[in-house]
């Protein structure tokens, strides 16, 4: 794919720019390569742009006073954000770090070029402000119940358990088993799971949990 | 005021909508009042509409698995709220409730007035996902000091453990002072400390911190 359809496929507004616009942005948009690691986009000290990502994975995450990181998403390839040009969605007060979980490739459109066509192009904001209503709606759901319900402890010293009783990493279960052993929703244990998934403490299969890290399953204890 | 001077001076989508648009919106808004107490929106049984508050305090919250409600943000009045009209925004995967924390009056512009005209003027949604944008990022912050950073608990020690010593529930204290005695920042204590005021824990005055309720505050530590 060339550029363009990279990004005619990732942002819906596109069908809603001027060829001037599509021009403006086509010839702007800047290719982008980080190694695993490395830091993206710190929203306390930079305001990078709009982000498409074309290979790879990025971690969105916060920090906590005492240095510890929260994930709070994965971006995958084809995947856009927005979140790393926060400085033009003028109503987040709110600091998030991005970095690469693996080696990734992204086409950013910068923020001075995106901003005079958001100020014109009401579909362009519409689009951002869309984009990160559902990344914080996603988010907040997941810390409400990670650090509020404390669903994610109850899973994990379910599996816990189970793992030592059963003396092995691979236990045959469905979410929905889990989530009536719990006494939970099975979409709550499904979000979950996939939130360990995400953090490479269990490895998801067809009405099986494999437990992957042990170390970081004890920490959620 | 009119009806069209409250919605024209709360909705700044007003100035781009038509006269046709107007005209349906004025028509079909509808007043309501709310007596203390009552609930005005569960997101997981209707969808109002968005609302805009004339008199009176609504108060946001979740509820948590054991029943425990969790405060997000107030509502005050000549504020408008577009979490009442969350279906609306199909990216929302999150229960909210309102109700009144005071007597309120609103005017409601129905789900089924407010869904035609969104589709096709993209200022209005605009608005709405820039709003919902806004509350959430709020309320993610203010989630991550309070569940997550643990400085409301270190807010209400440090007033505790004050009010102990000058034997009184009026301390003669900054918001700056305050940060700098548990080691955070004053804006972070001032949202704190509004949370608190919210809740009815403390009443703040210039320079000055009220314990109002020893209990609420007790209950904190």
């Amino acid at each position: 794919m060339n550029k363009e359809s990279y990004l005619a496929a990732a942002y819906p507004f596109w069908g809603q720019l001027s060829q001037e616009e599509r021009t403006i942005l086509l010839q702007n948009c800047v290719e982008m390569t980080y190694e695993k690691g490395v830091g993206v986009h710190r929203s306390d000290v930079d305001c990078k742009g709009a982000l498409l990502l074309l290979s790879g994975t990025l971690r969105v995450y916060i920090l906590s006073e005492e240095g510890r990181e929260v994930t709070l998403f994965r971006i995958h390839a084809g995947e856009s954000c927005v979140l790393s040009a926060s400085c033009l969605l003028d109503t987040i007060a709110f600091d998030l770090l991005i970095d690469a979980a693996e080696a990734a490739q992204a086409l950013v459109i910068p923020t001075s070029v995106l901003h005079p066509i958001m100020e014109r192009n009401p579909y362009v904001g519409l689009y951002m402000y869309k984009q990160a209503t559902e990344r914080f709606s996603d988010v907040m759901w997941t810390m409400q119940q990670i650090l509020f319900m404390g669903v994610d402890r109850r899973v994990a010293i379910f599996l816990w358990d189970e793992m030592t009783r059963q003396g092995k990493p691979l236990l045959k279960i469905t979410h929905d088993e889990l989530a009536r052993n719990i006494g939970s929703a099975r979409e709550v244990v499904t979000k979950v799971m996939k939130y360990f998934a995400g953090e490479g403490i269990v490895q998801l299969k067809r009405g099986q949990v494999e437990i992957l890290d042990r170390e970081k399953l004890r920490a959620l204890l």
